[in-house]
């Protein structure tokens, strides 16, 4: 068996199309962009690099993008106002704190600070809220977790009860998506550090998500046949025969994964590109929200 | 084998006399009780002998209780109304709206206009959000799921590393105690109605929630020896046997579980008094954080 290839920049391309389109129809009738405003603290060269992907997908589809940068030891004053001044800006219809925050910031304050109208990263503890609770809608869900969703969806799995694995309880990935797995009806067990033996609850899962940063962790031995994996993590290993001397493996072995999974995303490219296209798209909507009421 | 029967009535007992101590030494200190608003739509019996249950218990431990009882067919503004009364009285210092409402009442805008200083019940969108993610701390959490928490923790078992299965979802119970559980650090899985077959995760559980409202649901033979099983059920069957013609049973076939199990909780008088005495515990905290801020 040879498993589907779940290519998320195949998908996105796709999204991002019908993204630019609407961004155009927006701008023409409005006379501005949609615009995302980001808000940086430190030199993490990930965070970094994350931030610079996410302003080049922005100008990609015609949206606004402006950053606010402050150094490692800014003040939780100093990113407070760095929120609000993206909250009054009428130009700014979304705004990404892009995560983690150093130490001495209160990561919460600074969330629940971000206007409701304009957290297209879905992060205001109000959205997470109604995540967690049935029949609750959230104005936004977080990009990745959504990210996660579509390309399932894309691989053609209605989660419906279906055993779904989500490995890793981040407030960034594993609790969003275990929620959104559990709302769409599979029955969702979430694995972390402190659970004695992962592989035991993997080799049961027809829906797995991968989200803790170790690579290669998963072994393909622990894996049910047909399984689809969406493969979050990104970590980078040395690799002396690569050109650059490292390459990036997901928290899967793909290669061995990929003959005994019935679909499993790229690593890179699969569930990375569905995180900027769905940032993308919630600062498209919150742009037709908060210019159409 | 014959389980550790874990007797709610006798933990609640002890927690509610260690509350009418702190609640007369309020009382001595501020020259008036910690008190309790409760809101109750309809006629329903169930929702009716709650209210009752929960005021008679204010009183037994020396808090104030006020009820605003409304009509089935009350509108959305009468019940704001109500919640905006309770959040301006000064002698009201913990909130609890009895759910379910009636379906013309949204019920997500009623708890969010809970004021957060006094959301006792744990329901507002804030505090779900704050269960829901690592590292926040909800001001309150809700009474019946934290009622289980400390019922586990009576019988002696740290969930860390624990396998934990939650039948059901519910906003109410279901799913904060699964939140609870994963912060607790046991590996949790969520069963439900579209779950095909409970049984099979039921039975490697080391601890189970049960909360479906289906009157012994899970057989003797699902469980694994030693489980501990906290059984948040309380189902009304008819027994011609029984004095009134009827018995309450739980969502766990107690006679044959109580030989396999390591502890289980008896029913009724299990989670029952443990939810009203987190309802109790949290009015009192209310009281604390807004009299001593």
């Amino acid at each position: 068996m040879t498993a589907q290839l779940i290519d998320g920049n195949v998908v996105a391309r796709r999204l991002q199309d019908d993204i630019q389109q609407q961004a155009a129809a927006f701008e023409e009738k409005h006379g501005y962009p949609p615009g995302l405003g980001v808000i940086l603290v430190g030199a993490d060269p990930a965070s970094q690099m994350y931030v610079r992907m996410k302003r080049r997908a922005c100008k990609r589809v015609g949206l606004h993008s402006a950053a606010i940068e402050l150094p490692e030891d800014a003040t939780q004053e100093e990113v407070l106002a760095a929120v609000q001044q993206f909250n009054e800006d009428s130009k700014i219809h979304g705004i990404l704190v892009q995560l983690p925050m150093p130490d001495q910031i209160d990561e919460e304050a600074v969330l629940s600070a971000v206007s409701l109208d304009k957290d297209v990263d879905g992060f205001h503890p109000v959205n997470i809220g109604a995540l967690a609770m049935k029949g609750r809608t959230p104005t936004f869900t977080p990009a990745t977790p959504t990210g996660c969703m579509v390309l399932i969806e894309e691989a053609g799995i209605d989660p419906s009860g279906k055993q779904a694995v989500v490995l890793g309880r981040s407030n960034i990935v594993g609790l969003p998506v275990a929620l959104m797995l559990n709302e769409a009806n599979a029955t969702v067990t979430i694995c972390h550090s402190r659970t004695p033996d992962a592989s035991s609850y993997i080799r049961e899962a027809d829906i797995l998500v991968a989200a803790i940063g170790k690579p290669n962790y998963v072994k393909a031995n622990w894996l049910k046949p047909g399984v689809v994996i969406i493969d979050v993590g990104t970590n980078k290993v040395d690799d002396p025969s690569a050109e650059k001397g490292y390459q990036w493996v997901g928290d899967v072995d793909f290669e061995g994964a990929k003959d005994i999974a019935g679909a499993i995303t790229i690593v890179p490219g699969g569930v990375g590109p569905m995180t900027i296209t769905m940032l993308l798209s919630n600062t498209l909507k919150a742009a037709h929200r908060l210019a159409e009421g």
